[in-house]
């Protein structure tokens, strides 16, 4: 039962390093270009949102990681193919692949990809602190791909400084 | 099965133009009204959050678009009423409109309201590059509605240069 | 059925204060620690939100509040505990606690919540302005535990003026 009585935070760290004087304001956008072999992937993005942190010269700020086509995801989970697999179970029984979805109609057959995107999100927005994605012990960022073997895209966009 | 083999990235794309030497940060916000006829409705505002960004004047960041009524959502998608009756039916499956929630102990009766925003997300946040919504194809900008024929706002915030 | 003929918004009003002349970029982060005392649970944790926002002194942007344990999330809705026990029996149907799955041959017990987190989500953007959180009226910045009983990080990082 969740409970809203006596507040568990235990403790507040600030780790505050101010905006130095000459600061220049950055907005950096990169596009990634993914082809998965299958119809159904999962990858590990992680690498390309830091190299795209490190070309953008962010120091802290966000870095949104969107996906720009309406059958993926992006989402921050554990990079362990067991996970990953349970995902993708898992998505499949809440949204199944089927042929009686009015979407159909147009003449695709990709409606559970729709849904399933929506499932898990299509962004997320990495902070960056230090110089470095300010992630979790077990944070990744991870492409959920859901109609592949084409060219899909993901934005990743540096805002700060 | 997901896959973590050999990342598919196939190309990246760096569009950075970089931060003008005058630049005057923005920070602009609206809020939209909106009033459905239906308690359940889906309604494409890309139209308003690409007014804003252009009322912003923003030309590199983001448009926060987020539902400030706890039982409406914001998501991305595609604009095809197939798949937005498709996404109705199967949010009503997920979570489904029944007398037999706790929170209509209060009074209420829009408990599946409140899970149907959560399962689709109640915010997104729309990158914008060159003066333009950074969209993909595809990609187009939804609010929506499971407790209408009310007056309830949505916040358009922009964010960058 | 949703419906996208004539569209229903009523009006928009734009709260555009602009960039004071001297502004100072504010770019500041806090990690709050929780620890709660029950294995699922739900906290309210708006009042750090808006404490981390005073202490950065932001007058207009986001707080990025997001969950950096991947078996916890963020969620914004209603503080009514009747909708909180809604939400964990729900959440428990779509993505139920069982030993049978593939991330449980790791010697993890913990599936279930991985996917809890990914339904809810695990951040928020929360937008500022006029020095003050510009939530909804019944908006309030949630915890969801779903393995706790242990010291978890949730990250606040205000960026704007």
């Amino acid at each position: 039962m969740p409970s809203s009585k006596a507040s568990p935070v235990l403790r507040v760290k600030v780790a505050d390093h101010g905006v130095p004087e000459n600061f220049a304001m950055i907005a950096h956008t990169e596009y990634l270009t993914l082809n998965t072999k299958k119809r159904y992937e999962i990858v590990d993005i992680t690498e390309h949102v830091e190299r795209a942190r490190a070309n953008a010269g962010l120091r802290d700020g966000f870095v949104l990681v969107s996906a720009m086509h309406i059958t993926a995801s992006v989402f921050v989970n554990d990079h362990e193919s067991g996970l990953w697999r349970d995902i993708m179970t898992w998505l499949e029984q809440l949204a199944p692949a089927k042929p009686e979805y009015e979407h159909h109609a147009t003449g695709e057959d990709n409606a559970d990809a729709h849904l399933k995107r929506m499932l898990l999100g299509h962004q997320v927005l990495v902070p960056v602190t230090d110089a470095k994605l300010d992630l979790g012990p077990w944070e990744r960022i991870h492409y959920g791909e859901f109609d592949g073997r084409r060219p899909k895209r993901v934005m990743l966009k540096a805002l700060g400084i």
